[in-house]
């Protein structure tokens, strides 16, 4: 019997402490674990020597369903990079578990996450340390190698596809031509601003145009296509990525950020839809609009998918198993069965083939101009943003825990 | 029996189709009111020859249920003012309401709307033409005179604590020192800037600073405040009114738009909370942030106020009642009933004692040091944001009716 560690890192998402929620519920029905830590702000808890005891902050059933339904970090975030060589933190890490007899650790992250992951696990085997280590994904971004889509994307994707939707209400109201650019987060994937492709299968057609990073992006090309859009609709909405580039891979957005300054002389750091709304305003004259979803495309718990809260909570339980059944070193990944309706299973791979890679909107689901996804990304995303989840609120606000 | 014309106009709300909803029930019932008009696009529908027919189209409960849950204006909106003078525009609407046989009005909307409403019921009396004329307050800016608040506003005011509540989850994740700013409508009230405060009423204390354009702004003082703030709290959340202005009444936001160029050559307009973010970075050297809540507080029906809905439902049904009983020229307004428990009441107005003023968040309602609002706000507010509407979601995105 000894004790595990659970801890969470990156960028939060609505459903990273379902997940944490699904470690818990599992841990304390393990015989082999005994205490179950919390590693505050990540790996960095561990340097810190800030650890909770999940075990008594979680005594009762409701405080668990409460954790599950909100959103963030509730254990808090870093973004802590570990070196290439095994040096000192190495040591730090397996001192502090020898110390805590910390027999099974979870980490529950992205990319970077995974990385660490990796890298502990690898340290561990080369010490020969009893401990298993296992990789949680979770990231709106969905572009994490080896599961078919990430724990946290299909609440992103369902707060994007319905404000979309809602936003495009807005934006008909009047009778002028207008164009409308959203701005979804996603610098080197595609997937959640394709999420906005959902909001179209109502009864209102919408957006009109969806750019992605994984094509190269034209100034020109975007005004023609817009053009198009304008001889069918006079309000045309466009979803656009944050990081879509030009030709040459420069970033849309810096090059605005390279050229402005405001009257401190500070250099503005401003997204691309407003680059992309100055190029509107200068070449079409209409009336044009840019919105950011900014980070409430990851915190809107209020809008969350059911579908990815109860696969998050899933993962998480499934982690445990896995570790109890001696896994290391492995993340865990969701598979998508081969039957007439949607369902998941949960398995998991050598943390190795995922870590540090990007996976990618693939071309059979982007459209041949490059400007809208194709049917075969519906198919792929709609089963993901099913089902609401309901929180609870007090007062006429959300109700939500935090440590 | 005559037939009745109802328009809507200004900027959409989340609850201004509830009111509609209200005036089509309420019409339907009455003996006195045969066909039920729609003018698409507000006064605009009238000059246009741009009429529905609701009787038509809201044929059964179902779909009126769904228009009530419905963002922005189904019927359209418009920005039209009528000119001083009685001219050709007055002549030409009453034309219209000859031909159609239009003997009740009712026009939708905010401080322009009842401007409208005014006017045109002067010109009625003018050449004693009978019609029963009400207007029929929405905004979400809160801001119409002889009112207790106005439709739209609950709804805007939770999505506005709701989505601060998740923000501040989202900030708190990290252990390294952050300033966020929300930058929230309101050019001249700040009414739904106040409503920040609201999201601070669970167990989480947010926001920390609260900035309405009703006090003159200095960043000097602004970064003394968040100093202070920062004392006791890593993450400093700021909740803030585009409509801010420093002390020579100057709009914070043209401080930066009159400097700022990208490189285009465009004059970059950006919002208040941009300034700020780059005030904050030169004065503090801290991570910040600047988030607009942008149209989406306007929008955002799956988290509208169940209170706001039913009470916008409620005065349209009661701007008929006014019709009906020979009322015209009249503004509806709501009035808060003394009595222990929040409720209101439906009443009527001389439209010019509401048109073209504007009413502002009172001083007593704002803290001395013009950096948060009191509890006296909080009172008033708390009520107006009770309740949740239960919208439909087909195929995991929300369901909703459109023209």
């Amino acid at each position: 019997m000894s004790n595990c560690l659970v801890g969470q890192s990156g960028g939060p998402t609505v459903a990273i402490n379902a997940t944490l929620c699904g470690v818990i519920k599992a841990a304390k029905n393990a015989k082999q674990i005994n205490k179950i830590y919390g590693a505050v702000n990540g790996i960095q808890g561990i340097f810190n020597d800030n650890l909770c005891d999940l075990n008594e902050i979680f005594v009762n059933e409701k405080d668990l369903e409460l954790l599950k339904k909100t959103p963030s970090s509730y254990l808090g975030s870093c973004r802590y990079r570990l070196p290439k060589e095994f040096d000192k933190d190495y040591e730090q890490i397996f001192e502090y578990f020898k110390k805590h007899d910390i027999g099974y650790f979870f980490y529950i992250g992205g990319n970077d996450s995974m990385d660490t992951v990796h890298k502990v696990s690898l340290y561990a085997k080369y010490i020969n340390f009893p401990i298993n280590i296992i990789g949680i994904p979770k990231t709106i971004d969905n572009d994490l190698f080896g599961t078919d889509h990430t724990p946290g994307y299909g609440s992103a994707a369902k707060y994007v596809a319905s404000t979309i939707l809602e936003i495009t209400h807005d934006s008909n109201v009047y009778n002028a031509p207008s164009v409308t650019i959203i701005e979804i987060m996603g610098r080197n994937a595609g997937w959640l601003t394709a999420a906005s492709s959902l909001a179209g299968t109502g009864t209102l057609k919408t957006p009109h145009l969806i750019y992605l990073p994984e094509k190269p992006f034209s100034a020109e090309k975007f005004i023609e296509d817009i053009k198009v859009k304008q001889q069918e609709n006079k309000r045309v909405i466009i979803a656009v990525s944050e990081g879509i580039k030009d030709y040459n891979g420069r970033y849309v957005c810096e090059s605005m950020s390279s050229g402005a300054t405001d009257i401190f002389g500070h250099k503005y750091m401003g997204g691309c839809g407003k680059v992309l709304e100055n190029i509107v305003h200068e070449s079409l004259k209409c009336k044009v609009r840019s919105i950011e979803l900014n980070v409430m495309q990851r915190c809107a718990s209020h809008i969350a998918s059911l579908t990815d809260i109860n696969e998050s909570e899933y993962i998480g339980k499934e982690a445990v198993k896995a570790a109890l059944n001696n896994e290391t070193g492995k993340m865990m990944v969701l598979m998508r069965e081969n039957s007439n309706s949607y369902s998941v299973k949960a398995e998991n791979i050598d943390v190795s083939l995922s870590a540090n890679k990007e996976k990618n909107v693939p071309d059979y689901m982007i459209n041949n101009e490059g400007n809208y996804v194709t049917q075969s990304y519906i198919d792929y995303a709609l089963p993901l943003i099913q089902g609401e989840l309901k929180i609870d609120y007090i007062n006429g606000i959300p109700h939500y825990i935090n440590l």
